[in-house]
């Protein structure tokens, strides 16, 4: 630890280095557990040092926070790009969701586990997080709407509908994952496609479930 | 409140008016804001008899967690059992889920937006209570299962994953209706419906989704 304190480095790798050991210790500890000493000492730090890079423990909060749903939303999206149909766009967006899940569990408890109660900024931060994730999905399944030629049909809410279905399936279904840790999450993707793309195809292509008859 | 009071009501009675007043005020203040105090003011007793009846703020706030999951796990298990097949059954469902979180926005929220982090305890409840809904949507669709005689073939892991996909997608939409607060519930059920059934059907007979061959 010595040796690395000596280290000198530029200020946004040192900041890197500093979240890194945060998003560890957050996920570990929970947000009003975990202590700036810790993640100080794991980034081979002084704690002064930390709180002139990021201010407070809320700031290393909302920097990990903001860090973290950057990289989730761009892994979904640069996924989600490379398919050809919308189908393809949503198996490969799915499964970059579960792969970074699967690979990064410490950034996902930050996101997905703390106590938005902590604090408004907090609150704020991730709902901020939240919805530019909501926002990606809703830009695919309008693509997939575009795609299908029924533009004039669906409209924002119904596209902001199925999304809202799609982030919090896959939400919850990261708790299965962890009581299923043997579940490789290209695994995940399929079962998941298996629950939601024939509805959402249908939605997409503006068929509409009907009520059964009472007694049929 | 001078008048209430002095009223003499039996222990439960005056039990369950405490928890009406607990969730109105940690639903409007969030767990951690909330004060005995004005909950005791609300109920029309002293905040000394409150310590007695419930134990302290965390017991006044399991007490919440446990009465709302209770009838939340209620209105859904009794809606579900009143239909004929798998499909009444899960729309009949929803629709008692939807109409819940509607006429009980403070039961949903002290449910939905506490903050787990605040004490084990706490958390621990929480999580039981989440447990116990999960548990009647997977009965629900194990019950589809045995009906589409395909027992056999989809054990409790697909179930409870069905379960999981349909709870997650079901709590993400609350936040939906509540930019939508003219959208009645009936009306987000049948949307729910139209994205979820045709694919549980599916898996529900055992079809299987395939990843689409790449340039097609």
């Amino acid at each position: 630890m010595t040796e690395r304190r000596r280290r000198r480095l530029p200020r946004d790798v040192r900041e890197q280095e500093i979240i890194d050991a945060a998003v560890g210790v957050f996920s570990k500890r929970g947000y009003r557990a975990a202590v700036v000493d810790e993640i100080a000492d794991l980034a081979g730090i002084s704690k002064p040092m930390v709180y002139l890079y990021l201010g407070s423990k809320e700031g290393l909060f909302i920097a990990c926070v903001r860090r973290e749903s950057q990289r989730l939303a761009a892994a979904f999206r640069e996924a989600a790009q490379a398919g050809d149909s919308p189908e393809q766009r949503l198996w490969a967006g799915l499964g970059a969701f579960f792969a970074f899940v699967a690979e990064h569990r410490d950034s996902w408890t930050v996101l997905h586990r703390q106590a938005p109660e902590q604090s408004e900024t907090i609150a704020g931060e991730l709902a901020t997080a939240r919805r530019s994730v909501m926002a990606e999905v809703n830009g695919l399944v309008r693509d997939g709407i575009s795609a299908g030629g029924e533009a004039d049909r669906l409209g924002e809410q119904e596209a902001d509908f199925v999304a809202h279905a799609l982030v919090g399936a896959a939400d919850a279904l990261t708790d299965w994952m962890d009581r299923h840790p043997g579940e490789p999450p290209e695994r995940v993707t399929v079962r998941l496609m298996n629950v939601m793309w024939v509805g959402m195809r249908n939605v997409l292509d503006g068929e509409v479930w009907v009520p059964p008859e009472h007694g049929t």
